[in-house]
């Protein structure tokens, strides 16, 4: 099959590499030469702008940071719809809004094509690994269509709804998410002031009614699970502010829809904190930090 | 064993019934009399006060709301103080603030008495069927004192740490448990407005980074979990104004050491409101009702 | 002075007709013909779009709902910047985030006009009798140019700084206005449910360090200020919807600046869930219904 | 008239003084004998118990830093209540919880004596100028029996209803000042961060809707308004963790008559948050420090 990709960052270029190692031809587009450079080395023909790249292929792929940059690389003059032949699939895996992907979809149709929003989870270690989830909003036949080429990135593909369902799964799932880790991190850093022993609680928690992934697999406190980030100085993993940018995405459909989100925006607040600590770097999980205890009386 | 039983209401009378058919010989105490009666028919000696119990038995239980209560049982002229024999080892298995229960422990060590802190989870479900989690705090030798005869009672028979460290476990899994339920209730609430089939919702978040007890166990949202009390009015189940107080437990034990928990306190005014609307006897998982959206405009 | 004025709503309109008043010439435009309709009798000169309204003025002057109308008002073909003669002022009084007003101040630039962003307080009934407060984003120079024209429409005219900076004044002064509204709310209740008569808390709050706006002019429980939405209904005022929109667009200007504003973001949510209920049509005040107690046990 | 008092810290020290000042004969108690010592210079009779304090008083005064010393002071057996003769009011200016006081009254009554609550605001500066406020729960001829010893102390003695709402009156006010000076700290904080000068914001603010005592007369801002302990390194003024005190005091009576306070419980978090880091004996208004931003790139 051949294949536009654009957005060759650190989770689009593995995903890329992935539909060339499953046999596909890749006409690739990315702002950073480098990143073409690279994946021109594994046997994709880099292309001068996102028309270009979209140019005589039967599906396009776009992983980009923001909405923002999915509507330029898709409306500008230089853009994907410009390129692309009618009838043609954009499945588009950023983690933005809702709105905007139902927008874009509107887009799409309007130019003759179809639109699926695809975000994944999984990480940098499951794009390479091609063990991806993807969530997928996309009508049951568009589903069936894509479904073979996402295989090739991803193990789990699931579809969520009609279009935009596959962000709102992201977006909610992550602000779950947020809001567990932070759960975690307040609970094992009350537990370890009031005197006991981290591993003794994880343990109870795991095998209790606390039970949850941000405990049992992704504990944010250091030395309970060891591959987790807690366990190498928060490096790597999923940064807090990529968290940041997630919850702040789900505020902003909450918003919108006026349905309250109380510690889903409180959560938001601490990740911001963080962030505006200068920590925003680190993996989310280091929102553990937030706390410590310094020189207090206790 | 002869066990001195004191607490017959909804947790302490199946415990106190799986006592007896272990064998064991049992005093019980209880302000209720028909409480006291039920225990008679099932073969307990029933006493005119805690003290009176307490004479001649080899393990004292307690099963009580509140530290108040625990420490008038003790202490109070006919306690439990004044009528065990010097080595008996108490066991209270009310869940109490830490601090309470290492308070207890002094008491009765100058009484030359153990005590063992031994809160639960499992709900009047896990005490009728004898699976009991007992949390326990106790030095290694008491713990494996006391183990038999908590074994008759539950499955799960763990130690936390010394004195109070099962008081700590509790609430600080409870303290989890309170953050989750609402975070789930959250995520569900926002993605049904914004469209999503919650039993997608649900089966997405289960696999993901979002999984948690709340959610996979006992969700919130009518309909995903046929046995978790959200599928039957929210009726049974662990009533938000217990909730309530455990997250009051745990914000006053972070209080007094000056550790922050942010979304624990922003929970527990959230239950809180719920019980202020009057459905704080409501299953906790009805957090979910201050998400509903009435006659707004989305 | 020829003016252009561009949306005649609830605060617009009688901005509008304070200009008349005051002996200026004006073109209008409005959506709604009914709205310049009503201009016209006042002496308007009706125009059939921004553009149209703009021409052959030496003032233009909007007032609008949200950032996204103001784009559309100056940049659509029918615009006020396709339109207005090169040199004139605009003057945008619509509350709207800081970075939209320093984008328009660019586009209006570059088409060889200067932006003023002054958004008002001081509501319809301040609109009616030209006591408005404007607070101004402006240089120096531009301030002075502009002030007699805001004159005849409000009484204050603060120079909050450069462009940009009078829509900073207005959020941040409106932050503060959503969080210390619902802390009155809280401490009122409180003191009700305590059993303090409310008339004599809200004397002793109002001689003491939590004296407020929102306790001694516009107090939220029924009956302490007379001439408070509270006392009639939670009628008339400055409805919940308005203020959501506010809290809105601090939370955005804080995520993009990472600033964190963890009462203003729990306040926006308090906000949001009162108008999920229905009742964001009501004075903003009503956010003491959050509060009630109805059939809890106390 | 004869007086005993009892607590001679930093509040307590100054009133006694104003007390002999006025002409009125000191017994006097406190557990430090150089506070006893210096009392003693300016007059008093230092006596070694409370009980001793009270014997042969017509009025004995209180001023301790939590209920449990007011407890040990009035029950204890070298107690208040074993020497006081029947018939003398104890006036209690303690801030603690309504509850207990409505408690003590009890006691008192049954002792053959009245109590009566009467908590302070005006600070240490008040306390040695013979300028405080008290909130006094009373019923009115008790008030009016103790206004003239209360005169020498202070200038403002409100009632504010029966026994228990002088502390309601308290806390509550507490409670709406912990909110709003978080709420300045919060906007004052964003203001600054998207560019506006801090002091033409605090104008705004202080003649507009946002206008509070924490931004005109105790802004957390430095240099905004000079005699603040914002403009001298937040030394002096009201502790941190005295703040933290009355937020738990507003808390825990919320939480007995389960009335939600949302911006309460989190506002009580962060002066938490700012005590675990260590700086819980700076002046409130320093929780602005929780705001800042450090190496974050907006």
């Amino acid at each position: 099959m051949k294949i536009a990709f654009i957005g060759l960052g650190n989770m689009g270029a593995p995903m890329a590499r992935n539909l060339l190692k499953h046999g596909h031809a890749l006409q690739v587009f990315d702002l950073s030469a480098a990143a073409c450079g690279a994946l021109a080395e594994a046997g994709a023909a880099v292309c001068a702008s996102p028309r270009a790249a979209a140019a005589d292929t039967e599906l396009v792929v776009t992983m980009l940071p923001a909405a923002a940059h999915v509507r330029g690389v898709l409306t500008g003059e230089q853009g994907v719809l410009a390129g692309i032949a009618r009838g043609v699939t954009i499945v588009d895996s950023s983690t933005i809004d809702p709105a905007s992907a139902q927008e874009f979809a509107r887009l799409a149709q309007a130019n003759g094509n179809a639109f699926v929003d695809a975000p994944v989870s999984g990480g940098t270690g499951g794009a390479a690994a091609g063990t991806l989830t993807f969530m997928v909003g996309a009508s049951e036949a568009l589903f069936a269509s894509v479904s073979p080429a996402l295989g090739a990135m991803g193990k789990n593909i699931v579809r969520c709804g009609d279009t935009g369902m596959g962000q709102v799964a992201k977006i909610c799932n992550n602000l779950l998410l947020g809001i567990t880790m932070a759960g975690v991190a307040e609970a094992m850093s009350l537990g370890a002031t009031l005197g006991i022993d981290p591993k003794v609680l994880a343990g109870i928690i795991n095998t209790s009614t606390g039970r949850c992934w941000s405990s049992d697999t992704y504990n944010p406190y250091p030395g309970i699970v060891e591959t987790a980030p807690a366990s190498r100085g928060y490096t790597g993993g999923f940064g807090a502010d990529l968290m940041l940018k997630d919850l702040g995405l789900a505020f902003e459909a909450a918003r919108t829809a006026k349905q309250p989100i109380f510690l889903g925006a409180l959560a938001h607040q601490l990740y911001q904190a963080m962030s505006a600590s200068g920590r925003g770097g680190l993996d989310f999980s280091a929102i553990i930090s937030l706390y410590e205890r310094h020189g207090a009386q206790s």
